[in-house]
């Protein structure tokens, strides 16, 4: 496998089971499963989806949604707020699939109704705590006056996106979370299933998706982040080391020994500057050993500490400053992998095929 | 102006008295101008460099050298330690244009030499304090024995990025670094110059060679960040908010009145996730308010407390909040402009035309 630059690569094996799983879990509590693709972008990586039965999915941008419809997906939901400066976008796709665009505040009902006289499909954003966007729970007054605002246009449900799940100190706090949506989401559609009887609720983070095993009252889950897992997952709790599928090869240029530090090709530019806190210090990721069909983790803990815009310095152990030499190349699991793919654009597999980004 | 979504707004005359003042600092200084090219990545931006008599470049990569010699640039300095997998690229461009290398250490040099048997320019990297990669300027063996080992190729001079003025705490600190930068290169090349009469000393960071007017016994500068300046520069007090000549304008999706917040697309794969700490919280980007030639600052302070990957978070001032409606659009002055520029790709002038990034 040639590799001379900074390369996102992508182990297919360990994506398919992740998709696998994240299906078999939507199949057996009776969900709708509309994965979010923001994390991969790829419409290479949504045919494997399509392996698993999934013809629904969601995106967070028109962009994203056209990119994909090109492709042939037909039923997608933009889950994110909708923008008016997009509406002759949002009419043209409405033609074409089914499309669902989301709601967040009765301010922006009374935009939409101002800008379109077609009949749109929408989702009613619900903050259910997370409290980026999204109309309130307990505001029925605005909720209801959204509903009636847009009575001409076909209103599918209810979804919220439980963020707050990443900032959870605890596996079972990501699961009080999602039993609060849950209920919050039941809740809402009781009070107005009689007036839609087709309304559904949706919901979306990877954390609570993939942790709980009760999925009662709820209709629809739309994770992203689980096709590839990331660092930020695996200390949230969420998944194990070995299930993230996505490393970035990163060549060594130089190693310092007074200071046991590796420098590599590998910087902000291709990593993302996102890190994690450990032991009082930043780490931009973890370093692991690429082998010809996949990694391993470095027993010894080695962090990556900085990162410029093409450099990247690793605080070595004894052990990988004497497995490492100038010209190797050295894997780096990514903090963020959603970041990572935007910045990189394409995936190298371990048969050495390459995968595109949108 | 016709914008949509997130788009990366460029000052053109901004632009140009940025380049237009280092350019005469650096003739006024008898300075060879060689500025990094990494933070734009446009050749139609390096176009406007010409008119300022630049003909010698800085990048940081072997395919951004490429790229620029592929537009008529033929004398390039790659201003990052040689990376051996890419020998061949290299060893190409060379026959080509006037293209220099930078040798990072004695265990860099022996790996060139075994790779290579053409004569290759290149400059030594000093660590004059930044500690990033470079040898140490005391190490005086090393730097004796590297030159040396590479007798056969062309010693250019040694060559210096002090990073640390990054995170001075005031100017006179930058100064201070600046002073002992110079000192640092004036003692390496006196040492060596008896045997190359034709070594030169660069230094690169954009603080010291925006603030600084001494730059007797130095040769080049190659700073790169002023051509548009930004967020962090500004806070460092390297430049005026007015000298800053990026912007991303960001669609207004949403406003919350009752925690005062405005929604906007514009996320983290927009502006990269970089902050400043103000008031013990984080900031990810600067608000203005666009008109059609420009921009200006909002005169209340609203903060951009949160980015996810594609929706941005401002909490706004009650003048900004009375100002704005769903479907305007908000200027946000990034952070760091050459993260943002490489996410955001192309460039939009105030006259309409569209200016493209590697």
């Amino acid at each position: 496998m040639k590799i001379s630059k900074p390369t996102l690569l992508l182990d297919l094996e360990k994506c398919k089971n992740n998709i696998k799983r994240m299906a078999k879990k939507a199949k057996k509590n009776d969900l709708i499963f509309r994965p979010h693709f923001k994390t991969h972008q790829s419409i290479e990586i949504g045919e494997i989806f399509k392996e698993f039965g999934v013809d629904k999915i969601t995106v967070s941008s028109v962009e994203m949604a056209q990119y994909f419809a090109e492709a042939g997906w037909d039923d997608i939901t933009i889950a994110f707020p909708f923008n008016p400066l997009e509406i002759s976008e949002i009419e043209k796709l409405s033609d074409k699939i089914d499309l669902n665009i989301l709601i967040s505040s009765l301010e922006s009902a009374e935009k939409l109704i101002k800008l379109t006289s077609k009949t749109l499909n929408y989702f009613i954003e619900i903050d259910a705590g997370y409290h980026r966007s999204g109309i309130l729970a307990d505001d029925i007054i605005q909720i209801e006056k959204t509903v009636q605002l847009l009575s001409k246009h076909n209103f599918k449900g209810f979804l919220t996106h439980s963020g707050n799940t990443y900032q959870a100190k605890s596996i079972d706090e990501i699961l009080i979370i999602h039993q609060q949506t849950t209920s919050i989401m039941k809740d809402l559609k009781s009070r107005f299933i009689m007036q839609f009887p087709k309304i559904i609720s949706s919901v979306g983070d990877t954390p609570s998706c993939t942790l709980a095993e009760n999925f009662e009252y709820l209709d629809e889950i739309r994770p992203g982040n689980f096709v590839f897992f990331d660092l930020m997952q695996y200390h949230l709790g969420v998944c194990d080391l070995t299930d993230i599928a996505v490393c970035v090869a990163c060549p060594v240029v130089d190693i310092n020994r007074e200071r046991n530090q590796i420098i590599i090709y590998g910087g902000g530019v291709h990593l993302s500057k996102e890190f994690l806190m450990q032991n009082g210090k930043r780490n931009f990721g973890q370093i692991v050993m690429l082998n010809k069909t996949g990694w391993q983790k470095s027993t010894k803990i080695s962090l990556l500490i900085s990162l410029s815009q093409e450099h990247g310095i690793i605080q070595a152990s004894e052990e990988l400053l004497n497995k490492i030499s100038i010209g190797d190349i050295i894997g780096i699991i990514p903090i963020h992998s959603c970041m990572t793919a935007n910045l990189l654009r394409k995936y190298k597999t371990f048969n050495n095929r390459y995968l595109y980004h949108l």
